[in-house]
């Protein structure tokens, strides 16, 4: 099974949070397809963060495309010039004050490749002590919960982390936290 | 924490294939955010179907977002008008030509409520027979693979299951087939 090839390609809208392309593609079999829309993002991390007492640092917040407040993953964007790993730590001292000794790269998924390319890191990190305060902007509102390995378990479980690329790096965590 | 109000909504692009509004909101703080962008989807439904001889029914595409081929879960979209499971049937028998027994909910999960709304339904469902050809149009173009439960469990392990919507379905299944 082959690749389309790209025709043409235009941008509907380029913002730091919201770019939009627009291909007109060719399939194998002859069919053009004249408006196939594409999302593009940076690279994202999401962190499976253990502290050196064994708890996970897991997150609570608004998300506005859910209109609910979810507890999640902490997660982020990897910036220009940096690489996957330092994201994940930067992100984690950034909303949560936690620094880590080790930094493990357990799994990479696709949040819908259908519409977009961009790859999620999920990193499992050890021996977590808190270093700081958060360091959030007015535009930030993150609350930082530090939780039992069996309870979220137990919340991935009863299907109650909703963000699919959280509960596949959970499942992929626990794996590598204990085999099955 | 509370959720965050709209102050003002509007539209970017309304396309089936996309819809991108940007919303200006109020944050409990007082802060304002001028421009949040939400993609609106419809919801989603993926399935984990075996045959009645105790086989997966996956199939491979061309993914345009990622640029590759990939085996994914067969999936699609609920119509309007039409109940979730429904629609799973429908998606399974158009994608692939197999009718099941039975049909059973597993899991529900959002692909990214930072961005958007949509739920996501994973139904497992079982004693599949196949009861007539593909029917796809032009522009589709799905391969059905038959794989044993084994194998789709060995990709997903090594994850090569890139979806993270299908990669987490998969956990749910293999664990409501298998309870841990």
């Amino acid at each position: 099974m082959e690749n389309w090839k790209i025709l043409d390609s235009k941008y509907i809208i380029q913002q730091p949070w919201a770019t939009l392309r627009v291909d007109r593609l060719l399939m194998p079999n002859g069919h053009v397809k004249d408006e196939y829309y594409v999302l593009e993002y940076p690279s994202w991390v999401n962190m499976v963060a253990l502290t050196d007492q064994g708890q996970m640092v897991m997150v609570k917040q608004y998300r506005h495309g859910a209109q609910q407040v979810m507890v999640e993953l902490p997660a982020g964007v990897v910036e220009e010039e940096e690489d996957a790993a330092e994201a994940a730590r930067r992100e984690l001292l950034e909303e949560t004050g936690y620094a880590f000794d080790d930094c493990k790269l357990i799994c990479q998924l696709y949040a819908n490749p259908a519409t977009s390319g961009n790859l999620t890191y999920t990193y499992l990190l050890t021996g977590g002590k808190k270093i700081q305060e958060q360091q959030l902007d007015d535009s930030e509102d993150i609350e930082v919960l530090l939780m039992d390995i069996d309870a979220v378990k137990t919340l991935l479980f009863e299907n109650k982390i909703g963000q699919s690329l959280h509960a596949a790096a959970l499942f992929y965590a626990f794996n590598a936290i204990d085999p099955r």
